[in-house]
């Protein structure tokens, strides 16, 4: 089986999910109040589209790394890249969701916010399946260090328990939560130390 | 003709057609009581995305198999890869239509589920008329012994009645026809046998 | 300039496009009547959709096979080729509308199937265009000889000439129109004789 | 890193782009007055849409003719690019935002015109930083000449200019600013000049 279909196909599922996004910025139009209430009262949208729109680019940018790499592609590894995909596709779903709850306060606000970071959470799972899978005997090119996988390890541990510190925190402050997950974004956007082990 | 057009279109057909499986999964937003309820109510929306995207996602692992292998294109197989790609696209609307009446209860729920079960059939025969045409002299890079080939047909045969069997048990139980659905999924995630058939 | 990219980027607009058709197949939902009452009542829906699928469809087909013998791309045959997406693009648009208006009877259904048949010649303009860029020297690996251009171009104002036909059928009777435009397409995916040409 | 998933990741980005447009153009239907007066007074959505359709497959001819002439990709370029994709895929919104107010008149007219210019401007800058990474040593095969390189620049500088100039346009009339952002299109549509240097 050939590395380019499961590139291609990725990039496919990744784009339409990082397009979708912009479908929530819509305002409700003419006829609604001053569009500057409107848009200022939708700010969350606004803010949760930058936020989910650099998470998923980061999610890209990463699996990019990893199956470049890749020295033979075969069923499992397609289907664990489905479940990596099954979340990434969910995250308009979970973005618009947060977004339209995240100023109404009360349970339905830090539930919304707790369901964003589970999606997040299986998407970093799903991405943590994906590289435990290419550490396998002749699956990569360039077969990673120890060394090196230690650390890549225990970047993706944090970036797992991160995503579970921001669903406990949802249910604290949804405003707090969505700081960790925007902060996690800048943090991978600027971390270089160990790319090239993904 | 070159096949990476026939592969790229197919990929960016099934791509959208599997990221659009999610917009069904919105909620109706605050102001239409506890979100709880709201995602409560809705628990066929998801139970529905994950089954139909698996069965998309198993659709492009067999197609991916199946055109890599391909020696040549003509007219003929772009046709009946659209006549696939028809089934493939309507998979979102079956599983909206489906998952919107599951719990209703009636005639409306098995016929809702049967268009569903319809849908699929009619995606099995589109990739069996794939595979049929990929048996012809020179079409194939690898042609399939006899023996695998007549295991591959038994794959697609039963895949072929299983659907059939599914429409049928739509009108009994909806449910059940979602599990026949659900566990065709599962079986053939885990199924490896026949793989290099196809 | 890569003619790979002409086509990556093509692929992906008309892919989205194909597969947005299918948005227009949703019912109403439970609450609406009985589902076998919806459907029926929006049978122009599910017929539109087959006739517009399989029409971008065979444009894909034929823009497939034009571009994959271009031997250079520059900056004008980009936005030639923008040009005919620009009518692509809209023929969910156009589908949707005609549908929705087809069982209306009255001037609007003729006003709106007219419409769907101008996006149509639009797109046919579009590609007739393109072809016609292609004929100047050097630009295909394999120049077309004069009398298989002389019948590659009577194909193209033939179906130019149809959708016109189509625009002003539509002002008799939207069915005939629709009729028109399924049976072109039919025409189509069987026509086989200059194929080499295009 | 390769620059093949960084054109197949844009490619998929833009063109699902430039298809969400068309979803603006939707009229209300049947049951809200006569079609031709739907369409009427919908003019704007019709403009808009070809101006950003366009503006949007401008920006994918400049990102074409420069990513192709990449020697390396690297993780800070794929930022950047992301950059400059998120500003395109909210070009639909400010697109549908803009039309949806262009007729009304007033502030909400002004403000909603400026937002959609100031997204412009974002993707004008982005893909200035994107040329302005391309300068560093070794990032091109043909690296450009630095009389050439104060022309390209000259060109990204005006067009730069150009958008805040109908952002402050915006403010006096709304359809001066699209008057200049529909101008701008058909100068790059037209523009050969510089063309080699981007």
């Amino acid at each position: 089986m050939s590395r380019a279909r499961l590139e291609a196909f990725s990039d496919g599922v990744i784009a339409v999910a990082i397009t979708l996004l912009a479908l929530n910025l819509a305002v409700e139009g003419p006829g609604h109040g001053p569009l500057i209430d409107q848009l200022g009262h939708r700010w969350p949208v606004f803010v949760a589209y930058v936020v989910s729109f650099f998470t998923v680019g980061i999610i890209w940018v990463n699996h990019h790394a990893l199956v470049q790499d890749l020295a033979r592609v075969d069923r499992t590894v397609l289907f664990i890249n489905l479940g990596l995909l099954l979340f990434v596709v969910a995250i308009p779903f979970g973005t618009a969701l947060m977004a339209s709850y995240l100023t109404e306060g009360g349970a339905d606000s830090k539930l919304a916010m707790a369901l964003y970071c589970v999606i997040l959470e299986g998407m970093a799972i799903g991405f943590g399946a994906l590289f435990a899978w290419s550490l396998g005997d002749g699956r990569r090119h360039h077969p990673i260090p120890s060394d090196l996988q230690r650390s890549a390890w225990l970047r993706f541990t944090i970036g797992g328990l991160i995503y579970i510190l921001a669903i406990g925190a949802a249910f604290l402050s949804p405003m707090l939560a969505l700081g960790i997950v925007g902060a996690t974004a800048v943090y991978y956007i600027f971390e270089r130390g160990a790319a090239g082990a993904t």
